[in-house]
């Protein structure tokens, strides 16, 4: 306890200082896994759309991967031949993890899909084959239970949330692993499969009371009374808005995608913990830091460090080569376990 | 993030582990001010009482002194003497600091207060001298401004659920100092002078709203919306009871002295943070199991921790011996720095 004057209340915290300790950790976790001699990893990224957004992201993880010690290989392809190239990405040894910009075929949700699933499980850096995606919803951690040595991938943007999270310290060290927002109410507005449904089962699954919300209306996730149940499930609010759960909320998420939408800020607790994950900006700036007690404006540089963390699981991941000598169980766990986790 | 199974939810956290950490760094912060060779600080406690609760404390805290490094003086007088014996130890160079059991003329409350008066502030390791309550409640923590190398003493209940709430990682260290329980609220229930309204004082000035409650009702102690008061403004809640508060809280502090009473589990926030000071158990700990995240039953043993702690912050805080070199203002700095802040 220090200080007579009254120092600024609300703390802003840029995606850039949480993204650099991620990165540090990263570069740490691979000289583990690999050695200080291992050849770099490669990402490649496949970009089969003219979206300036998508070649945007591309320049700045190009950037990110090199200053980190990865290679970034942008494959641009027409759409016709993305899935030709994304085969032969699986079975080049050379590549460690394969990206995929989306959306391509604006409109046709399900031949976005039918590319998710062309990319290897085992090369998935994005956690969008379904195999990663329903054990993201079904609270499963690993892909080789009983032994749970390999990861499951989680999608970068709802992770790169979790990771700003435990940066913040609103996940609760104390608390059991995997129950470390129990007590927690947190509202995320948007519920996109992409971003804002997969978030809200994973901090549900992680032990907070999460109410969802979308134009279509307010539903709740959570893992039930004394968060006793295995995974979350979901509740329709009949007639709940924003303005219900607001106040409520310990921890206010925005990824709405228009510039017209604005959290009102008068209906956040004294103190709330507000966090902006949409390109346009959900909070009135100014405003907001009048009455929260944190705010991030943004999450893309946490989203970049998170693809490569991710890219860093799937290489631990991996089976030893074939005609190597098999791994100690020993080693195989300490490769498992050289992640920091939050 | 882990486990298929599901973990117990509630994390029940006793008083010991808190203070083991605690007393590990008053020993390393004593060993930082005095150097390896200094003489045992001596810790003088008056019983002027035959209160068998105030003889087992007096054992207790003999114990933890001796254990760590500590001179315990137990001085047994007859109230009569009670006053000259503590005149005795102010002017006494071998007294580091001075106890004295309280209450000693029950039902004669200006009796009591004037011995708390007559401690020197210099050695008053309860904090409970008019100066130091006075900057407690005004939230001022230095007693030399605007040097600030010298903290105010802080009372020893208080302030061991200030560092309970450490422990807890209930104060987010993401926050400034002096603010980090914004955003978070705490209910009290207990308002006395000793232990309920100094607590809520403490953790409103670092910027928690909190509902004090007892049987005449609900008080709000804040320092208003974005914290902007320098210090906490009290208001009556008319016509609140506890059903009203507890549902609100994320953290629950019990202090009520008799068995009689219990928090009504049912009205608990799902995951509440509940801690008990009180000698006799305020929640009903099988229920309380099945809806906190964090349990704390007692904090007998932190609060013998923290009067360790005000003795080594006397310590820090006194003057340098007539006759010897004035002290290099940066070293003065070091000592005053030398404690471990949560």
């Amino acid at each position: 306890m220090e200080a007579q004057q009254v120092p600024k209340t609300c703390k802003v915290i840029l995606s850039d200082t949480i993204a650099k300790k991620l990165l540090s950790e990263v570069r740490e976790t691979l000289a583990k896994i690999e050695g200080p001699n291992a050849s770099k990893p490669t990402l490649a990224a496949f970009l089969a759309t003219d979206d300036p957004a998508a070649l945007q992201y591309a320049e700045w993880s190009k950037r990110t991967c090199e200053e980190n010690g990865f290679n970034f290989d942008l494959r641009k392809v027409d759409k016709e031949n993305l899935e030709e190239g994304i085969i032969a990405a699986n079975n080049d040894d050379k590549v460690d993890g394969i990206l995929v910009y989306y959306p391509i075929w604006v409109g046709n949700h399900s031949q976005d899909k039918y590319i998710k699933e062309t990319v290897a499980l085992s090369k998935d850096v994005e956690g969008l084959c379904h195999t990663h995606l329903f054990n993201m919803y079904h609270n499963v951690r690993f892909l080789d239970p009983p032994t749970n040595l390999k990861k499951s991938i989680l999608p970068c943007t709802p992770l790169a949330i979790v990771k700003t999270l435990e940066y913040l310290q609103i996940y609760n060290p104390i608390l059991a692993y995997g129950n470390r927002l129990f007590g927690k109410t947190i509202t995320v507005i948007n519920r996109s499969e992409v971003n804002g449904r997969p978030l809200a089962a994973l901090l549900a699954n992680d032990g907070a009371t999460v109410y969802s919300v979308d134009i279509t209306g307010v539903q709740v996730f959570t893992r039930g009374e004394g968060i006793r149940q295995l995974r979350h499930q979901v509740h329709d609010k009949e007639g709940w808005e924003l303005k219900d759960v607001l106040p409520l909320s310990d921890v206010v998420i925005g990824g709405v995608p228009t510039e017209k939408f604005k959290v009102p800020t008068e209906l956040l607790r004294d103190g709330a913990v507000c966090i902006n994950f949409s390109s346009f900006k959900n909070f009135d700036g100014p405003a907001v830091k009048e009455k929260a007690s944190i705010y991030v404006p943004s999450i893309g540089k946490v989203t970049i460090a998170v693809l490569l963390r991710n890219l860093v699981r799937l290489i631990a991941n991996r089976p030893r080569p074939e005609g190597s000598a098999p791994e100690d169980p020993k080693d195989a766990k300490a490769r498992s376990e050289a992640f920091i986790e939050g």
